[in-house]
């Protein structure tokens, strides 16, 4: 039984890494840390883990050389700035580490400190590896820092890369309209957060190119197509807690048939168990994919106008986040890439 | 007292007529149909309404006659097809006619029936007026027969006007990312609709070209742009009871920047009293204008992609139908535009 | 126009406060107050105010001089503990006061300081009028001091009286088993209202004896019965924004059928404008009473057990809270009741 | 691998089933019956299944003999009178049943028949064993027909259990205040169900001694108390998808602080892997049971009133309904109770 240590578990993210290590058959919970709730129960504070294994950890401040001694793994659920510290002190410790932070998914120090603040540990930003497993599951295995992707790329990058990929589209000039769950504006006390604020309502946030997300898809893109890629990213926030659907925007650089795409679609995630391209006529739902790691994609070539429209649908919280980073566990110890992870979607 | 008529009172469109009018000072409900519940009294299927002017309405069968002789004005809240008959036998009888469909909103009879279904009283659609007030409020006034917009081309008609008419933006290439509230599925019994289908959840549909109010929404633009307006418009369902909010994208047509054409959509919108050009910086909410006649409509350009982006949001069955449709009654009978249509937006 | 000051902006209160005032013919704001936000003005917190009246108020630290100075009538929305001392201050400097806070509901000084904490204003509380229009109008007509009733006591009050008023029903032994949506918790930031931690769930909370409305609907009830009224009042927390929805339960003091307590229902409240006792077979459902000052009512007599089970439904800031200051406002000077209050629920 | 079939997919019950069945690692789909869908593969009406151990199933009209030959066990999640029938025939025909329905719940014909309809195989009543495994695992682990409990009795009947059996409390004069999710209401197309007439509401039902599963709750909590048990049970329906919650009422029959009934209940349900009795002071959540078998339980004294309050929340579609049908299999074939069952709740 590997041995896992949660940096950060008061957020979203880390409680949904307690959750998923919770049924994991070879990795446990043998550690948390939070500032806030040291002291206490896993379960004090999420009584739905009650009984279940992780639930009795006393949760610690968090302590790196404590957590390397203690631990085969560290999941890192806290924010950027913050787990580059940890996160490097951990690797040099010799744990393996996966960061849900972005600290570590910029290739680009220059472009990180950009779009974040100064990056303090840049010499290990080359021990990385993005750990989107469906692209970068050889380089995962061999990893010992393992940059967990954001959610937004995650949904956005699986649904682009077979098109960039085969030159079916302009790699500038892609628009990304993507809707969030709540559950992406994080877990701290906030006014705008409420409930009362949320419900029966629904918001644009970050309009423009403003988003931090945009420059890891850009990367990402950008190594896809070949040459340089843009996108104009605008995220909404949804009235409901987990779940992601993005519909994209892309220009075919030649003409090309629904069929012909939908088939390259088919074939180009046919070995990915997570990537469910959906017949033709169907569409993503972000209940479709409720607490499992799929992601479900459909292509629409809105022959009118000569756009390429793909939807694509994921958990933020499991597959764009805290599920991802025990696959990325999993590849990293040999282990089978779903296991722990075969949840059917919670529908309704 | 000017008398209304309501024609298919169990519909959301239906209900939210019977909710305002039970508060206007000029216009009272007079008669009201349904075929599945004649018979009945209005507050026995809708107890919200117990008490208020109104609810005591007896529904009946839908006749024209019978209409005619009892009311000034008829609101007509059936699915097309059904409203250009009973709609042109109003008009032939000298009452005058709100129509909620989509049948007399399309100029070009050809392209009705392209996107809708044969039209069995053409002769009628050069008697009707498109019902945007902010557009057409002069020949609002002098029309018997008014078409009342549908709920997306209100949304979309409104942020996409200034920039059209000022030549600011490409006409062909835009984009409509259009996400609607589950009142604008109907009140009809049917699985997808359910509570359960639609919680916590969020799905498009009808993406690449397939939605009725395509044509709609370029005929419009295309008298604002003064040539021909393509749009790719793609909705989505939202697990939310009222409310429409649209992200537009349209490519510049030259350099502008965001001082500019905020300036300009103030300017443009200065005498309108419900749109709501937002400042600088804020975005629209669908809960800022629930239950109003507000449109509230957000200015950005993405100044890294080119794209001017819009954002606009209404409340669907207020200000997108029921609302319009008692706006464009004032206006025909000489009120106020916005008499009995002042309430604050329910919020929270 | 009179001219009215709200001390305390930024909860659910205020702002429904400042929703009402915004379309009431006869009263305006004129001041508003708020520590945290002061210098702003108020259409910059909340937007969906925008264009209407009192909108353009600027927030200032309170000042109970300059308010009395400045204001006709002022609404206190501000925590308890807080409210006696300004709402004393205003009184004395002979300005009228609604109370939103318990401050002042509780005749005997001793139970305000057993449920609450030390009352630092206690010479005021016999100047106070306990504010349910239904059962107090003439002496509030006269006040100058009104203590707002509860939310949760509104609701149970106007459910119990009839019964208790004439004996139907044992007055010791009553169970309230209460449900209320989440504006109900306040608009402070916290974890505990988040939306991802209120949505798609339903918890009860301070069972058994804790919460602070016992006493108030103790007090209300005794004076109805003419003896001890005891309750077991248990609330729970609704995904709702607006509403509660009280099941209470109370033991016939004598055999009674359906029928005659259905008529002697309707008897008791015939004149009131504002509460609907809805006919045999139908049940009250909050969003019946959205946005409104309805409170609905159902009687059913549970024959196998011999419970008499009492259903009723009120929006909880509308009715519960702001509506009821504005109409306790209304009989202050010598105005329509339901002056500015006549909105229709919004529904859906 | 046991081979299981499945009567009536359509409904949330039949879904849970496929849902919970595609990853128990014993028990696999085998069949699934539907007369509207029949023809149709089982991921074509729930795409959320797509790629997992069943999806592939094709829908058939219901016919015992083929199930009998196809199937070691079949659920039955129909309708009441119709699951009787087929039931029967396929306990004859010498499969293994679980019936979803009301149809073998009821010792007594009589009282079922006074509930809902004539029995047409009242000669099976006998056969069938109630399948609430914390109390009756030894006879079912023997059964052949198991009649799977209702969802509120499940949450009532735990929660009462270990007061009545322990004469803690009189079993007349219950009261059981239940609130329900909306899956609650069944999949069937109806207006009342509609996403738009439950969301942001709140509202009771068959208050007053109507519903269906008070005869099944007082069936057991009499053979709990040793003497005649009574409840006024009065449900709600609630704006979420899963979870019931209920709130019981119950006269102490003897003085018993909070302490002496707490220890008696974590002994009482200590064996019980799926009861989980809450610390004193915390109160169970419908979404810390979501998509899992517990049944958070928590044990009130209120002091001032003398009543004992229990509050009770289960999943009422896994728990309550399809994972307990999997449970009673489970004892039925010698598995481990929980096998496939160890889900963690899903939240948020």
């Amino acid at each position: 039984m590997l041995k896992a240590g949660l940096v950060g578990v008061t957020g979203y993210t880390g409680m949904e890494l307690a959750r998923i290590l919770a049924t994991h058959p070879s990795i446990r919970l043998a550690a948390a840390t939070s500032r806030q709730d040291a002291g206490r129960r896993l379960d004090a504070i999420y009584p739905f883990l009650r009984g279940l294994p992780g639930a009795e950890v006393v949760l610690t401040e968090p302590d790196a050389a404590d957590l390397a001694r203690r631990c085969d793994v560290v999941f890192l659920a806290v924010p950027h700035g913050v787990a580059m510290e940890i996160g490097a002190d951990l690797y040099d410790a010799g744990v393996r580490v996966v960061d849900l932070s972005a600290d570590f998914r910029l290739r680009d120090a220059g472009t990180y400190e950009t779009w974040y603040k100064p990056h303090t540990r840049k010499e290990h930003i080359a021990c990385a590896v993005y750990g989107l497993p469906e692209i970068y599951a050889e380089q995962i295995r061999a990893a010992r820092l393992v940059a967990n992707p954001g959610c937004y790329p995650t949904a956005s990058i699986l649904a682009l890369h077979p098109a960039l990929k085969h030159g079916l589209c302009d790699p500038s000039g892609i628009i990304i309209d993507a809707k969030s769950g709540t559950t992406g504006a994080g877990r701290k006390a906030s006014v705008s957060s409420l409930y009362c604020e949320v419900a029966d309502s629904f918001r644009p946030y970050n309009i423009g190119g403003r988003h931090r997300h945009i420059p890891e898809i850009e990367q990402e893109l950008t190594l896809a197509a070949g040459r340089p890629a843009t996108v104009s990213f605008n995220p909404h926030l949804l009235p409901i807690g987990r779940g992601i659907l993005a519909t994209i925007y892309a220009r075919l650089a030649r003409p090309a048939s629904q069929e012909d795409i939908q088939s390259l679609y088919e074939d180009y995630w046919k070995g990915a168990p997570w990537v469910r391209v959906l017949p033709a006529g169907q569409l993503p739902e972000t209940r479709n994919v409720r607490g499992s790691m799929f992601c479900d994609i459909a292509v629409t070539v809105d022959s009118r106008t000569g756009w390429l429209i793909l939807t694509s649908a994921i958990d933020n919280i499991c597959r764009g986040a805290s599920g991802q980073a025990v696959a990325n566990a999993n590849l990293m110890f040999g282990l089978p890439l779903d296991e722990g992870l075969g949840a059917a979607p919670l529908v309704p």
